[in-house]
């Protein structure tokens, strides 16, 4: 894409009224635009980050066997109310609103109750499961405190996968697929070294459950992590009892600020037996199917890359989740850097490798400050000096020195062989 | 895919509450399902349906140039209460909602406003303009009625395209690529065809507006076709005067029943104006930028494929849009038919032809009329009688007589080709 063409445009300051690093900066670079408090839109570079978050978890949930569906954001209050979680009483973040005709509805704040319904309709033997069902759908929470940017919003993008099994042991695989997809997918979107697996409060439905956690001093939690093992327990549950049935030792955790990036539960037959969702096993005999769910989302991994690994110039995106892979800057509008410049485009992108081209009429120091704010993994500076040399100025965003490969090297793939080794 | 992996099934009755054709129908082939009146989920199969549409309509708006976005459900009452269409009394479809610690939020009719309000922050300068931006978003209308199945929901995916011009000569420019694009669109889902470019109300914005009307006994509105220009009039601008301006003659128009699938709107500088939205031109002199807006409702259009396209035995998917493009069939399970099918969906896959196999353990005549049902475009059987005459039985779902093609042909693009020519 030509950047003359983006609608969007830096700005040196951020807005007063936002405290989050990660907003700040996605505004400064004009990746998302704040409608209202926690109510975040996705500017056309922003929107190419979260869909490339959405393919990497689409491609493993899908790996592990998951049919995507989409459910609805209206809610069917009388659904809610079977499993008593529709009155303020019991969930005080639901957006109420009533229906014209009659009624009042609800917007989703998490799909456990409607998906169950929905399964109702077509599991009824023991030849229907297991089944796991996902979905990207805008979930809405009516949240007290929105001042951490995309990473807790009133209006956000959830990736929700549902497991549906039917025996314990059952759910045990599923559950640890869906966790591996987990580790898979943290890994994919850089945030690897940095995410733990943490165990947490099981909620009403069981002991422990599992939340992804990632380092980070923007966090809002703490947990404790022990390096070694790779993993890390939640504040809420850190008694001497439960580290004994965990096998870990308190002299071995860091206490560390964290985000909450994904989180894993096993909801038993809650669900099931309440809203009537069983199987007949081979026997003929009737069982309640047992459920989990697995929750990742998209704004908040988006916004705790931007937190973990930006630097005082800016974003720092992974080539996984960059908007564009190589940001390509011509110095100068001699026809020969205009001509070159074109052919490399044209040259990357038929090798698959996304560009977004400068081609604006500015002065070096504003091409390359914007470059640092964008972000995007890969630098290429074309100008009268590298025509002379008849090479190519290359530059890593996570690394201070650029280099140089020849111009043959540039138009033979050696470019994207860089950006896969990153 | 295989068939017996869908979680969904087909049912012999659609549900006892539901009027209209395409939702008896997609319910009954498991595409969708209704939460709620006027609210339906996209079950994995309608999912792919609405993915399939929302590529297609992303290929037109990306090949004029618009950069897609994505804007937020819940509105700022503030901002809309400029442009006077907050008050109940103005807009009668809000769905609004309050925000816990204070205020009013309402859900998404339309995003004029928002994004006529983020524009002002990145346009100033004549140097800015024009700018096609677009998005796929939920729209919510509080409907008092909502019995059309998906083509009329409470809650929707629309993709909505808006245009931002200098001058009246550029708006027309931008304002024939969007139309020339939607052309492509319907033509591209199939309804080419029976959708007509219908003069009607241009609202307080202008005389005139667009809308692309698809012919069909369900449709809520009443149109004027002349079917030799290709082009038809809305009855509620029916007049002579009209008439006279637009180049037409009673005599030759026909009045059909249709479904309004498409519509655009030239929305001069009422929204700019109102929000500020303006820009200096090269002698430094401002002017408000011209607007224009331009929607498809997805579900919509799924709806109306829906209920044009199909028959007493179920849907007719056109290859463009179809969850799969081939259904195949085995009839009984001996290993070597088996193997075949794998082979050959494997050969398929490979050509970028996708494939839903029905490997279930059910007979012929539940397999074939699943597959009448689902109305995937090219059906294939493959049985001991086919092995014996070592060719591969194929029928189109819009034809009612199979033919065959030689095992050879079929494992060498042929089964491609058809598609290709459907």
């Amino acid at each position: 894409m030509l950047q003359s063409q983006l609608f969007t445009k830096t700005r040196k300051e951020a807005p007063t009224d936002e405290v989050a690093k990660n907003a700040q900066l996605l505004i400064r670079a004009g990746y998302i635009h704040k409608e209202m408090a926690g109510v975040y839109a996705y500017l056309p570079l922003g929107l190419r980050v979260l869909n490339n978050i959405e393919k990497i978890i689409r491609e493993e949930m899908n790996a592990i066997g998951g049919q995507e569906l989409q459910l609805t954001a209206l809610q069917d209050k009388l659904l809610w109310e079977k499993t008593n979680r529709w009155e303020d009483e019991k969930v005080d973040i639901w957006f109420k609103t009533n229906i014209k005709n009659g009624g009042e509805t609800g917007l989703g704040i998490t799909h456990e109750e409607p998906l169950t319904r929905i399964m109702t309709e077509y599991v009824s033997s023991y030849r229907d499961l297991p089944i796991l069902a996902y979905q990207f759908q805008i979930k809405f929470r009516n949240e007290t405190r929105a001042k951490s940017g995309i990473m807790r919003g009133r209006e956000f993008l959830m990736k929700d996968l549902y497991s549906f099994a039917r025996t314990e042991d059952e759910h045990k695989e599923l559950y640890d697929k869906a966790r591996h997809a987990y580790i898979s997918i943290f890994k994919r979107l850089g945030l690897g070294s940095l995410t733990y697996v943490t165990f947490a409060s099981g909620g009403i439905f069981s002991e422990f459950s599992e939340e992804f956690q990632t380092l980070s001093d923007a966090g809002e939690d703490t947990v404790y992590v022990d390096e070694e093992k790779g993993v890390a327990i939640n504040k809420e549950v850190l008694t001497d009892e439960n580290l004994n049935k965990l096998g870990l030792s308190k002299d071995s955790l860091v206490e560390k600020k964290s985000i909450e990036s994904g989180n894993i539960f096993n909801l038993g037959t809650n669900f099931s037996e309440t809203l009537g969702l069983k199987y007949k096993d081979e026997k003929g005999k009737t069982h309640p199917v047992i459920m989990g769910s697995y929750g990742i989302g998209l704004g908040r991994v988006m916004g705790t890359i931007a937190e973990v690994l930006s630097d005082d110039a800016g974003l720092i995106w992974p080539a996984t989740v960059a908007p564009f892979q190589v940001h390509l800057l011509t110095l100068g509008d001699h026809p020969d850097i205009v001509k070159q410049a074109e052919d490399l485009k044209n040259s990357l992108e038929s090798d698959g490798v996304s560009v977004l081209w400068d081609d604006r009429d500015s002065g070096p120091g504003e091409k390359f400050a914007d470059a640092d704010l964008l972000g995007l993994p890969l630098r290429i500076v074309l100008s009268s000096k590298t025509m002379e040399a008849g090479n190519i100025e290359i530059k890593k965003r996570t690394e201070e020195k650029e280099f140089y490969i020849t111009e043959q090297e540039a138009f033979s793939g050696k470019i994207k062989d860089i950006i896969s080794e990153m």
